[in-house]
């Protein structure tokens, strides 16, 4: 057997596109809004970006139709981590390309952002094309996290695009990579290029997002695969009367999955990163909070329960936040001295005359193994890597301490066992959802839209996402218009914003309103694996942050 | 909201019974074949089951029927760890007393066999059996681990039997809860009691079956929700071209599970503990044989794999179950000064004038962490708790410093990073396949029919599982038939002997046949999230195991 029977039957699947897409190629017209600005520091971002600053929004609708039949030669690129319906861009794109004229051809670079500086390419055929629609993974074309950021690396790009003859490279990517396809659209432009660049929006994280970008693709997919675990969990400590099960999810900084997987599976307990800074919440804090849960839930004769954790929070937690910073400089100073101490009692007696006294504190507070791995494995750049920090166990450890010294003073007689779980690479390649393939094969199709049109320095926009595809809106927004500039590892640059979830915003005040019930009560919800057949309320549904921020 | 979306889809899927348990209720015949006999110890289980050996096998057949129709009061239990599907297996059972007498009533005792003991009952309404229908968990009734073991706990048993009026117990559980269930229905028969005792074949783990009972239900669910979160991370690493997953997954002794996530995953490496047994294959080998992989695969370009690992392997491994057995005896017998002891130097000292050189040596070769596990977290009994052994990174900690080793040699020049997983609760309370969603109604209704005609001491079974529901073959094997006699925990019991991966077997000999190219290439399958709608090839498949052992 060389393929799955799902992947097989998923061939067979039709992406929707929005009805402003889906005619004849000759209906497609392209409306121009008025000129745009970016989100703050207009004028360092209008002498960074001379050519490409301050371009109109653009909007496709069903009309007469603009002439954009020509033969085209573009070149694709997969930039960074997995998302599921990442082949599906690539797919809408391909199709939207052939259609209008079946000369065209589509590259695939390979391994990423190095494939374009390296001259790294696979003509994509329809064969390629076929195998792969429906699919999750990144593997039609591989992958990478090379930035182009040296001034060789942006004239390497630029000989690729002129060998190859290119009209227009898209850049499938997360924030970082779609500022880097606005770098390079101004680049090629100023350089006398004449190839465009336009971005896509990719990243399960859910934190590409604005007011044109309702959401990133494969964020979907990524908390469906999540929840359907959560839930098989909620399911399981209601069965056996045990076990709390204390969850870490990926997403890094932001807790978008965390608070998505909430809303699909009612946990006791979902730690917020975001609210963990805004209220400046210690450690202590957050361990009341859990342990308020296990008391209260014990009294009712329930000791187990469901905490969500999202992935970056360690760093929102003020006292650790400075711990690490603190760490990673006295360590990065005497870096070699440091080296040769190799056990933790005489690592703490390293840092006790180096760190203040405040954060030597907390270290001791850390169970051990957690403490050993703020001191281990450091990054290239000599930091802390947090996403190595088992949160997840930190929080059991911690709260297992706070149990005990309650059950000496009698307020608390439970009983608390637990098993700790990361989900994160399950959920990046999972075959994308109806949702995510139709939504990537309109950002695809999009994309190639806007290069036949003689756009640059734009992502694909595919919006009104919790209507019918058919009604979607599609278009694009010039990429400078999302940008501002912010001081990242020592340099200031343009970026585009990264999302947090929005305290003010109604996906969180949704949570808060129910999240004392769910932390008392057994509310579990079991939704189960995603579904590509069967009902359309199973199967074509939007997330329900997605439906909280646009349902009126 | 208070139900997913796809929990309400599947209240209505109404479950496939085999034709000789479909039409109606007059028409169903119970054939009786010739008497039976123990798999071994005639004379022994003979003298213990001294009312219930050697009953004949039961078939139902179509045809002209016996009077099963009269008015019953039947007890359900569901017993040990969760299995997708037993809710489905009551819903047969109330079905089918319900077809046949609607003033049958159904009790369902609570929290396990204690609910029997304790008399802790409520009785099934519709109501509560629909609100369960085609669900995961064991939540309807809960579930427990408690056994039926003490001269007290039988009459007790007896005592609520009597009390409630009951025809019939039936118990679904695994190969103990099995046994128990015979040694119920023995004790009731030679007590004067009329109540019938009726097992069903549950677990996960697969570990139950023979030549009368191909499956037991929730294997078949619980494989295929591991085999799409493998098959997911096959793609994220075939996608990133980075990490070696090394990958635990719960079955206990068996490595069933294990072998069908390999048969729909097709990973580089999958670890058989009966085969490492059976060819006394020290920790050293395995290690060469993971390595053997990783070395090729990266002279290919590919650094990148996945590793498949039973739960249960450590106790396979000669030299590390020789090292578990005496580090039980020694501190065991030395419990108190072991215990004033903290730290890994110190215990290793204690042990080096306790436990053979050999053993010792096996200790220092084991990363440190790993080596801790060992010496902690004993079990109620003194024992090592083998299930809290991180065998993951155990093989991970020794195949790192062999490439570390084989690196200086010049042997080796990949890069090699990796992640580990353990797959257990994820999958225990999954929403039942079609397939167990069937198996488990028919499994119930069988139940009913053997309880209708005056059976004891049988287990419910449902065959031919590969052809379609309604060729399934449905009756009751006698469950002395499926018995011998084991030391187990220091005494000699009659159990149902748990059936481990047979190496003569057709699964085994066909994953033997694929491996090295399966080492070597990158052959993964992506099986995806389980499909309960769409085409029969992706949502009606048995597992790949099952049509290994029958097709013909």
């Amino acid at each position: 057997m060389s393929i799955s029977a799902l992947q097989n039957a998923r061939y067979t699947y039709k992406p929707k596109l929005p009805d402003c897409l889906s005619g004849s190629i000759e209906d497609i017209t392209v409306e121009s809004g008025a000129p745009t600005e970016s989100i703050s520091d207009f004028e360092q971002l209008r002498s960074i970006f001379k050519t490409t600053y301050g371009k109109p929004l653009i909007t496709f609708v069903k009309g007469k139709g603009s002439n954009i039949k020509h033969e085209l030669k573009v070149g694709v690129i997969l930039s960074g981590g997995q998302a599921p319906g990442g082949h599906n861009v690539i797919a809408g794109l391909f199709d939207g390309l052939k259609k209008a004229n079946p000369n065209s051809v589509l590259y695939g670079f390979n391994g990423g952002p190095s494939g374009l500086i390296n001259n790294k390419t696979v003509i994509l055929t329809q064969e390629i094309i076929d195998e792969y629609r429906n699919t999750g993974g990144f593997d039609m074309i591989g992958s990478g996290r090379t930035k182009i950021e040296t001034a060789e690396q942006f004239a390497s790009s630029l000989q690729t695009a002129k060998k190859l003859g290119l009209n227009a490279v898209v850049i499938i990517g997360g924030d970082d990579s779609n500022t880097n396809a606005a770098l390079l659209a101004e680049y090629f432009l100023a350089n006398g290029s004449t190839t465009q660049v336009i971005g896509c929006p990719k990243t399960i994280d859910g934190d590409l997002k604005n007011d044109y970008i309702e959401t990133s693709f494969g964020f979907d997919t990524a908390c469906k695969t999540y929840s359907e675990l959560i839930g098989n969990l909620c399911r399981d400590a209601n069965s056996s009367k045990k076990y709390w099960h204390f969850i870490k999810l990926m997403g890094r900084a932001a807790s978008h999955i965390a608070l998505e997987c909430a809303f699909q599976t009612q946990p006791n307990i979902c730690l917020i990163s975001e609210e963990v800074e805004a209220k400046r919440m210690s450690l202590e804090k957050i361990v009341d909070q859990i342990c308020a849960s296990i008391v209260k839930r014990s009294e009712n004769g329930d000791d187990f329960g469901i905490v969500l954790i999202p992935e970056g929070l360690v760093e929102f937690i003020p006292e650790i936040k400075k711990l690490i910073d603190e760490l990673n400089d006295v360590i990065a100073e005497e870096e070699k001295s440091f080296a040769t101490i190799t056990n933790l009692i005489d690592q703490m007696y390293w840092l006790s005359s180096r760190i203040p006294e405040s954060s030597y504190r907390v270290m001791q507070t850390l169970p051990p193994d957690i403490a050993k791995q703020f001191l281990m494995d450091r990054d290239p750049h000599g930091n802390v890597q947090v996403s190595r920090i088992e949160t997840e166990k930190l929080l059991v450890g911690m709260v297992e301490k706070r149990l005990a010294a309650m059950k000496e003073k009698q307020l608390y007689s439970g009983k608390f066992t637990y098993q700790t779980h990361f989900f994160g690479y399950e959920g990046r390649c999972a075959f994308p959802t109806n949702f995510d393939a139709d939504y990537c094969y309109s950002l695809g199709f999009s994309a190639f839209v806007l290069i036949a049109s003689g756009l640059t320095g734009y992502i694909s926009s595919v919006r009104n996402l919790i209507a019918p595809a058919s009604e979607w809106l599609a278009g694009g927004v010039p990429l400078t218009m999302m940008m501002n500039l912010e001081h990242r590892h020592g340099s200031t640059k343009p970026v585009i914003k990264k999302a947090l979830v929005d305290l003010n915003g109604n996906p969180y005040k949704t949570f808060v309103k129910n999240r004392e019930t769910w932390a008392e009560k057994t509310c579990f919800l079991f939704p189960g694996a995603i579904q590509y057949y069967g009902p359309a309320e199973v199967c074509d549904q939007p997330t329900i942050t997605l439906k909280l921020e646009y349902e009126k």
